[in-house]
Protein backbone atom coordinates (compact mmCIF):
# COMPACT_ATOMS: atom_id res chain seq x y z
CA UNK A 1 0.00 0.00 0.00
CA UNK A 2 1.88 3.16 -1.24
CA UNK A 3 0.78 6.79 -0.04
CA UNK A 4 0.04 9.21 -3.00
CA UNK A 5 0.06 12.61 -1.77
CA UNK A 6 -2.53 15.28 -3.63
CA UNK A 7 -2.80 19.13 -3.76
CA UNK A 8 -6.00 19.92 -3.77
CA UNK A 9 -9.11 18.18 -4.91
CA UNK A 10 -12.06 21.30 -5.31
CA UNK A 11 -15.63 20.62 -5.68
CA UNK A 12 -17.59 23.59 -6.02
CA UNK A 13 -20.72 23.04 -7.09
CA UNK A 14 -23.65 23.49 -4.46
CA UNK A 15 -22.80 22.25 -0.66
CA UNK A 16 -22.76 18.70 -1.43
CA UNK A 17 -20.04 16.98 -3.01
CA UNK A 18 -20.19 15.99 -6.31
CA UNK A 19 -17.63 13.16 -6.47
CA UNK A 20 -18.70 10.82 -8.90
CA UNK A 21 -21.07 7.77 -7.70
CA UNK A 22 -19.46 4.68 -9.02
CA UNK A 23 -20.97 2.97 -12.17
CA UNK A 24 -22.24 6.31 -13.89
CA UNK A 25 -22.46 6.37 -16.67
CA UNK A 26 -23.04 2.95 -16.75
CA UNK A 27 -19.97 0.75 -18.04
CA UNK A 28 -21.43 -3.05 -18.13
CA UNK A 29 -18.23 -5.42 -17.77
CA UNK A 30 -17.72 -7.51 -20.05
CA UNK A 31 -18.27 -5.46 -23.13
CA UNK A 32 -16.43 -6.22 -25.96
CA UNK A 33 -16.32 -2.94 -27.87
CA UNK A 34 -15.79 0.48 -26.59
CA UNK A 35 -19.49 2.27 -25.83
CA UNK A 36 -20.73 4.32 -28.82
CA UNK A 37 -21.35 7.16 -26.68
CA UNK A 38 -18.24 7.27 -25.45
CA UNK A 39 -16.58 7.57 -28.46
CA UNK A 40 -19.07 9.95 -29.96
CA UNK A 41 -17.60 12.11 -26.55
CA UNK A 42 -14.12 11.49 -27.00
CA UNK A 43 -14.53 12.40 -31.36
CA UNK A 44 -13.11 9.10 -32.50
CA UNK A 45 -12.13 5.70 -32.05
CA UNK A 46 -8.71 4.82 -31.22
CA UNK A 47 -6.05 2.09 -29.35
CA UNK A 48 -5.68 5.11 -26.41
CA UNK A 49 -9.65 5.66 -25.58
CA UNK A 50 -9.57 1.99 -25.59
CA UNK A 51 -6.36 1.29 -23.15
CA UNK A 52 -8.22 4.20 -21.58
CA UNK A 53 -11.40 2.73 -20.90
CA UNK A 54 -10.34 -0.80 -20.04
CA UNK A 55 -8.36 0.50 -17.09
CA UNK A 56 -11.09 2.82 -15.90
CA UNK A 57 -13.18 -0.62 -15.89
CA UNK A 58 -10.87 -2.17 -13.96
CA UNK A 59 -10.60 0.40 -11.39
CA UNK A 60 -14.43 0.45 -10.75
CA UNK A 61 -14.09 -2.82 -9.61
CA UNK A 62 -12.64 -2.06 -6.82
CA UNK A 63 -15.15 0.00 -5.42
CA UNK A 64 -18.84 -0.69 -3.78
CA UNK A 65 -21.61 1.23 -6.56
CA UNK A 66 -22.51 3.60 -4.61
CA UNK A 67 -18.96 4.89 -3.88
CA UNK A 68 -17.60 8.64 -4.29
CA UNK A 69 -14.74 9.11 -6.64
CA UNK A 70 -11.34 10.64 -7.21
CA UNK A 71 -9.08 10.13 -10.45
CA UNK A 72 -5.89 11.34 -11.00
CA UNK A 73 -4.88 11.01 -14.26
CA UNK A 74 -1.02 10.84 -14.74
CA UNK A 75 -1.19 12.11 -19.14
CA UNK A 76 -3.04 14.39 -21.07
CA UNK A 77 -3.88 11.39 -23.83
CA UNK A 78 -6.80 10.17 -25.13
CA UNK A 79 -7.57 7.70 -22.17
CA UNK A 80 -8.54 10.15 -19.90
CA UNK A 81 -11.79 10.36 -22.18
CA UNK A 82 -12.85 7.18 -20.99
CA UNK A 83 -11.74 7.78 -17.53
CA UNK A 84 -13.72 10.43 -17.18
CA UNK A 85 -16.47 8.98 -18.79
CA UNK A 86 -16.29 5.63 -16.51
CA UNK A 87 -15.59 6.77 -13.48
CA UNK A 88 -17.70 9.91 -13.78
CA UNK A 89 -14.68 11.69 -12.13
CA UNK A 90 -14.79 14.89 -15.02
CA UNK A 91 -12.79 18.04 -15.50
CA UNK A 92 -15.70 20.00 -14.14
CA UNK A 93 -16.46 18.67 -11.28
CA UNK A 94 -13.07 18.97 -10.25
CA UNK A 95 -12.92 15.55 -9.31
CA UNK A 96 -10.41 14.61 -12.12
CA UNK A 97 -6.51 16.05 -10.79
CA UNK A 98 -4.16 16.26 -13.04
CA UNK A 99 -0.69 14.88 -12.86
CA UNK A 100 0.99 15.27 -16.24
CA UNK A 101 4.17 13.12 -15.70
CA UNK A 102 3.64 11.43 -19.81
CA UNK A 103 2.69 8.25 -17.87
CA UNK A 104 0.07 5.90 -18.82
CA UNK A 105 -0.78 5.64 -14.93
CA UNK A 106 -4.36 6.92 -13.73
CA UNK A 107 -5.17 6.73 -9.83
CA UNK A 108 -9.07 6.14 -8.67
CA UNK A 109 -9.51 6.27 -5.13
CA UNK A 110 -12.76 7.19 -2.87
CA UNK A 111 -13.39 10.46 -1.32
CA UNK A 112 -14.60 9.32 1.51
CA UNK A 113 -11.89 6.12 2.50
CA UNK A 114 -8.72 7.75 0.45
CA UNK A 115 -8.12 4.16 -0.29
CA UNK A 116 -8.03 2.89 -4.10
CA UNK A 117 -6.23 1.55 -6.70
CA UNK A 118 -3.40 2.70 -9.27
CA UNK A 119 -3.84 1.38 -12.21
CA UNK A 120 -0.60 1.33 -14.90
CA UNK A 121 -1.02 0.71 -18.75
CA UNK A 122 2.35 -1.44 -19.64
CA UNK A 123 2.94 -1.21 -23.47
CA UNK A 124 5.90 -3.34 -23.46
CA UNK A 125 3.50 -6.41 -22.99
CA UNK A 126 1.45 -5.46 -26.07
CA UNK A 127 3.20 -7.62 -28.87
CA UNK A 128 4.56 -5.51 -31.71
CA UNK A 129 2.66 -7.55 -34.37
CA UNK A 130 -0.41 -6.54 -33.20
CA UNK A 131 0.59 -2.95 -32.39
CA UNK A 132 1.23 -2.31 -36.26
CA UNK A 133 -2.47 -2.46 -37.18
CA UNK A 134 -4.64 -0.04 -34.94
CA UNK A 135 -7.67 -2.20 -35.38
CA UNK A 136 -6.10 -5.34 -34.52
CA UNK A 137 -4.48 -3.37 -31.39
CA UNK A 138 -8.28 -2.10 -30.38
CA UNK A 139 -9.35 -5.75 -30.72
CA UNK A 140 -6.32 -7.06 -28.86
CA UNK A 141 -7.05 -4.65 -25.95
CA UNK A 142 -10.88 -5.61 -25.71
CA UNK A 143 -10.40 -8.88 -25.70
CA UNK A 144 -7.11 -9.64 -23.81
CA UNK A 145 -7.28 -10.09 -20.27
CA UNK A 146 -6.56 -7.20 -18.27
CA UNK A 147 -3.53 -8.86 -16.84
CA UNK A 148 -1.86 -8.67 -20.12
CA UNK A 149 -1.15 -4.92 -20.21
CA UNK A 150 -2.64 -3.86 -16.63
CA UNK A 151 -1.37 -3.96 -13.47
CA UNK A 152 -3.13 -2.63 -10.65
CA UNK A 153 -1.75 -1.82 -7.08
CA UNK A 154 -3.75 -0.82 -4.01
CA UNK A 155 -3.04 2.86 -3.37
CA UNK A 156 -3.84 5.34 0.16
CA UNK A 157 -3.89 8.84 -0.82
CA UNK A 158 -3.13 12.15 1.17
CA UNK A 159 -5.89 14.44 0.15
CA UNK A 160 -5.67 17.76 1.66
CA UNK A 161 -8.69 18.73 0.24
CA UNK A 162 -9.53 22.61 -0.28
CA UNK A 163 -12.95 24.29 -0.80
CA UNK A 164 -13.34 27.05 -2.64
CA UNK A 165 -16.27 29.69 -2.24
CA UNK A 166 -18.75 30.56 -4.93
CA UNK A 167 -18.86 33.91 -4.54
CA UNK A 168 -17.62 36.20 -6.95
CA UNK A 169 -16.91 39.79 -6.93
CA UNK A 170 -15.79 42.05 -10.38
CA UNK A 171 -12.28 42.45 -10.56
CA UNK A 172 -11.82 46.11 -10.33
CA UNK A 173 -9.71 46.60 -13.43
CA UNK A 174 -11.44 44.57 -16.14
CA UNK A 175 -14.60 44.92 -14.46
CA UNK A 176 -15.48 40.53 -14.69
CA UNK A 177 -17.05 38.73 -12.69
CA UNK A 178 -13.81 36.48 -10.56
CA UNK A 179 -14.49 34.12 -7.63
CA UNK A 180 -13.53 35.15 -4.65
CA UNK A 181 -10.80 32.41 -3.65
CA UNK A 182 -8.83 33.99 -7.24
CA UNK A 183 -9.41 37.39 -6.23
CA UNK A 184 -5.45 39.41 -6.15
CA UNK A 185 -5.07 42.63 -3.90
CA UNK A 186 -2.08 45.00 -5.41
CA UNK A 187 -1.88 48.15 -3.89
CA UNK A 188 -5.56 47.89 -2.37
CA UNK A 189 -7.23 47.19 -5.24
CA UNK A 190 -8.88 43.85 -5.60
CA UNK A 191 -8.33 42.11 -9.33
CA UNK A 192 -8.14 38.95 -11.17
CA UNK A 193 -5.31 36.85 -11.80
CA UNK A 194 -4.69 38.05 -15.46
CA UNK A 195 -5.20 41.78 -14.60
CA UNK A 196 -2.71 41.43 -11.69
CA UNK A 197 -0.38 39.99 -13.53
CA UNK A 198 -0.72 42.13 -16.44
CA UNK A 199 -0.85 39.24 -18.99
CA UNK A 200 -1.30 39.71 -22.77
CA UNK A 201 -3.85 36.41 -22.41
CA UNK A 202 -6.37 38.73 -21.26
CA UNK A 203 -9.65 39.83 -23.31
CA UNK A 204 -10.94 42.53 -21.07
CA UNK B 1 -10.43 41.76 -31.59
CA UNK B 2 -8.24 41.06 -28.41
CA UNK B 3 -5.26 38.71 -28.77
CA UNK B 4 -4.88 35.25 -26.47
CA UNK B 5 -1.70 33.87 -25.56
CA UNK B 6 -2.26 29.75 -25.46
CA UNK B 7 1.53 27.99 -23.53
CA UNK B 8 1.03 25.03 -25.76
CA UNK B 9 -1.65 23.21 -27.22
CA UNK B 10 -0.70 19.34 -27.66
CA UNK B 11 -2.39 17.05 -29.41
CA UNK B 12 -0.62 13.38 -28.86
CA UNK B 13 -2.99 10.83 -30.59
CA UNK B 14 -1.72 9.74 -33.96
CA UNK B 15 -0.31 11.79 -36.63
CA UNK B 16 -3.48 14.15 -37.47
CA UNK B 17 -3.75 16.45 -34.59
CA UNK B 18 -7.66 15.66 -33.30
CA UNK B 19 -9.05 18.58 -32.51
CA UNK B 20 -13.04 18.92 -32.34
CA UNK B 21 -15.12 18.66 -35.34
CA UNK B 22 -17.48 21.81 -34.60
CA UNK B 23 -21.12 20.49 -34.16
CA UNK B 24 -20.23 16.61 -32.82
CA UNK B 25 -21.91 15.43 -30.37
CA UNK B 26 -24.92 17.21 -31.63
CA UNK B 27 -26.16 20.02 -30.24
CA UNK B 28 -29.07 21.38 -31.25
CA UNK B 29 -29.78 25.24 -30.95
CA UNK B 30 -32.77 26.08 -29.34
CA UNK B 31 -33.14 22.94 -27.47
CA UNK B 32 -34.72 23.77 -24.23
CA UNK B 33 -33.67 21.73 -22.35
CA UNK B 34 -29.25 20.35 -21.32
CA UNK B 35 -29.23 16.89 -23.31
CA UNK B 36 -29.80 14.09 -21.08
CA UNK B 37 -26.35 12.07 -22.40
CA UNK B 38 -24.91 15.49 -21.55
CA UNK B 39 -26.31 15.36 -17.49
CA UNK B 40 -25.31 11.81 -17.41
CA UNK B 41 -21.85 12.44 -18.20
CA UNK B 42 -21.45 15.04 -16.17
CA UNK B 43 -23.23 13.18 -13.22
CA UNK B 44 -26.45 15.53 -12.40
CA UNK B 45 -28.52 18.76 -13.69
CA UNK B 46 -27.95 21.92 -12.31
CA UNK B 47 -27.19 25.39 -13.06
CA UNK B 48 -23.63 25.64 -13.49
CA UNK B 49 -23.70 22.75 -16.45
CA UNK B 50 -26.74 24.46 -17.97
CA UNK B 51 -24.40 27.92 -17.69
CA UNK B 52 -21.84 25.88 -19.55
CA UNK B 53 -24.39 24.21 -22.01
CA UNK B 54 -25.56 27.75 -23.38
CA UNK B 55 -22.45 29.35 -23.46
CA UNK B 56 -20.79 26.35 -25.84
CA UNK B 57 -24.02 26.45 -27.87
CA UNK B 58 -23.20 30.21 -28.44
CA UNK B 59 -19.62 29.84 -29.01
CA UNK B 60 -20.22 27.45 -32.05
CA UNK B 61 -22.16 29.90 -33.72
CA UNK B 62 -19.18 31.54 -34.49
CA UNK B 63 -17.69 28.25 -36.50
CA UNK B 64 -18.82 26.02 -39.48
CA UNK B 65 -19.11 22.65 -39.03
CA UNK B 66 -15.67 21.30 -40.06
CA UNK B 67 -14.10 23.33 -37.85
CA UNK B 68 -10.80 22.00 -35.71
CA UNK B 69 -11.25 23.67 -32.46
CA UNK B 70 -9.37 24.69 -29.25
CA UNK B 71 -10.99 25.82 -26.01
CA UNK B 72 -9.82 28.00 -23.40
CA UNK B 73 -11.58 27.26 -19.82
CA UNK B 74 -11.11 29.94 -17.18
CA UNK B 75 -12.57 28.00 -14.64
CA UNK B 76 -12.71 24.54 -13.40
CA UNK B 77 -16.67 24.36 -12.20
CA UNK B 78 -19.26 22.51 -13.77
CA UNK B 79 -19.62 23.98 -16.87
CA UNK B 80 -16.25 22.86 -18.59
CA UNK B 81 -17.98 19.40 -18.59
CA UNK B 82 -20.58 21.04 -20.77
CA UNK B 83 -18.09 23.02 -23.03
CA UNK B 84 -16.39 19.48 -23.57
CA UNK B 85 -19.43 17.55 -24.54
CA UNK B 86 -20.92 20.37 -27.44
CA UNK B 87 -17.13 21.62 -28.50
CA UNK B 88 -15.51 17.91 -28.56
CA UNK B 89 -12.27 19.83 -27.16
CA UNK B 90 -11.83 17.43 -23.97
CA UNK B 91 -9.08 16.92 -21.25
CA UNK B 92 -8.53 13.59 -23.20
CA UNK B 93 -7.40 15.27 -26.36
CA UNK B 94 -5.49 18.05 -24.99
CA UNK B 95 -7.51 20.64 -27.13
CA UNK B 96 -9.00 21.73 -23.87
CA UNK B 97 -6.66 24.29 -22.09
CA UNK B 98 -6.91 24.99 -18.52
CA UNK B 99 -6.34 28.36 -17.37
CA UNK B 100 -8.19 28.25 -14.00
CA UNK B 101 -8.88 31.87 -12.88
CA UNK B 102 -12.03 31.51 -11.02
CA UNK B 103 -13.63 33.70 -13.99
CA UNK B 104 -16.77 32.38 -16.08
CA UNK B 105 -15.45 32.63 -19.32
CA UNK B 106 -14.78 30.45 -22.31
CA UNK B 107 -12.62 30.76 -25.22
CA UNK B 108 -13.21 28.61 -28.15
CA UNK B 109 -11.07 29.53 -31.33
CA UNK B 110 -10.02 27.54 -34.78
CA UNK B 111 -6.62 26.04 -34.59
CA UNK B 112 -6.30 26.89 -37.93
CA UNK B 113 -7.47 29.97 -38.09
CA UNK B 114 -6.59 31.19 -34.67
CA UNK B 115 -9.89 32.83 -34.66
CA UNK B 116 -12.39 32.62 -32.15
CA UNK B 117 -15.01 34.10 -29.70
CA UNK B 118 -14.60 34.32 -25.76
CA UNK B 119 -17.81 33.79 -24.17
CA UNK B 120 -18.55 35.71 -20.15
CA UNK B 121 -21.42 34.90 -18.63
CA UNK B 122 -22.65 37.60 -16.00
CA UNK B 123 -24.05 36.54 -12.96
CA UNK B 124 -25.17 40.11 -11.98
CA UNK B 125 -27.48 40.06 -14.82
CA UNK B 126 -29.61 36.97 -13.31
CA UNK B 127 -32.44 38.38 -11.28
CA UNK B 128 -31.88 38.13 -7.42
CA UNK B 129 -35.22 35.76 -7.25
CA UNK B 130 -34.49 33.58 -9.96
CA UNK B 131 -31.24 32.37 -8.42
CA UNK B 132 -33.26 31.19 -5.51
CA UNK B 133 -34.91 28.40 -7.09
CA UNK B 134 -32.41 26.19 -9.03
CA UNK B 135 -35.46 24.72 -10.68
CA UNK B 136 -36.32 28.41 -11.62
CA UNK B 137 -32.90 29.32 -12.35
CA UNK B 138 -32.22 26.54 -14.96
CA UNK B 139 -35.09 26.84 -16.75
CA UNK B 140 -34.50 30.25 -16.94
CA UNK B 141 -31.14 29.88 -18.31
CA UNK B 142 -32.69 27.89 -20.84
CA UNK B 143 -35.37 29.77 -21.97
CA UNK B 144 -33.84 33.26 -21.84
CA UNK B 145 -32.15 34.86 -24.77
CA UNK B 146 -28.48 34.27 -24.58
CA UNK B 147 -27.65 38.20 -24.92
CA UNK B 148 -29.47 38.35 -21.13
CA UNK B 149 -26.66 36.77 -19.56
CA UNK B 150 -23.70 36.64 -21.84
CA UNK B 151 -21.27 38.34 -23.48
CA UNK B 152 -19.61 37.31 -26.71
CA UNK B 153 -16.45 38.84 -27.81
CA UNK B 154 -14.50 37.80 -30.70
CA UNK B 155 -10.74 37.08 -30.45
CA UNK B 156 -7.24 36.08 -32.03
CA UNK B 157 -5.20 33.55 -30.36
CA UNK B 158 -1.43 33.01 -30.38
CA UNK B 159 -0.58 29.52 -30.13
CA UNK B 160 2.64 28.16 -30.24
CA UNK B 161 1.54 24.54 -30.70
CA UNK B 162 4.22 21.96 -29.00
CA UNK B 163 3.44 18.67 -30.42
CA UNK B 164 4.73 15.81 -27.79
CA UNK B 165 6.57 12.51 -29.01
CA UNK B 166 4.43 9.52 -28.62
CA UNK B 167 8.25 7.27 -27.69
CA UNK B 168 8.06 6.54 -24.40
CA UNK B 169 11.02 5.07 -22.43
CA UNK B 170 11.13 3.10 -19.00
CA UNK B 171 12.18 5.53 -16.19
CA UNK B 172 15.62 4.36 -14.32
CA UNK B 173 14.18 4.18 -11.02
CA UNK B 174 10.75 3.28 -11.40
CA UNK B 175 10.64 1.20 -14.32
CA UNK B 176 7.44 2.73 -15.60
CA UNK B 177 7.28 3.91 -19.14
CA UNK B 178 7.11 7.59 -19.21
CA UNK B 179 6.93 9.63 -22.84
CA UNK B 180 10.04 11.10 -23.75
CA UNK B 181 8.79 14.31 -23.69
CA UNK B 182 8.80 14.49 -20.22
CA UNK B 183 11.68 12.53 -19.39
CA UNK B 184 14.11 14.40 -17.15
CA UNK B 185 18.31 13.57 -16.46
CA UNK B 186 20.18 13.40 -13.64
CA UNK B 187 23.48 12.57 -13.01
CA UNK B 188 23.24 10.90 -16.30
CA UNK B 189 20.44 8.46 -15.29
CA UNK B 190 17.05 9.10 -17.17
CA UNK B 191 14.15 8.97 -15.05
CA UNK B 192 10.30 10.53 -14.89
CA UNK B 193 9.41 13.01 -13.16
CA UNK B 194 7.93 11.82 -9.95
CA UNK B 195 11.51 9.87 -9.49
CA UNK B 196 13.60 13.17 -10.58
CA UNK B 197 11.89 15.20 -7.76
CA UNK B 198 11.88 12.16 -5.26
CA UNK B 199 8.37 13.13 -5.05
CA UNK B 200 6.27 10.86 -1.84
CA UNK B 201 3.36 11.27 -5.15
CA UNK B 202 4.89 8.68 -6.79
CA UNK B 203 3.47 4.78 -6.01
CA UNK B 204 5.72 2.71 -7.91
Amino acid sequence: MKTLQVTAVIVMCGAVANAAVAGEPSAPAGQKEVPADLIRFHGHECPGITIGYRMALEAMKAFPADAKLVAIAENRTCGVDALQWVTGCTAGKANLVFRDYGKQAYTVYSAETKKGVRIVFDGQRVPAEIRKDKAEFIKWLLTSDASAFLTVKPVEVNEPAVEKTRESVPCSVCKEAVNLTYLREIDGAKMCIPCAEKRPAVAK
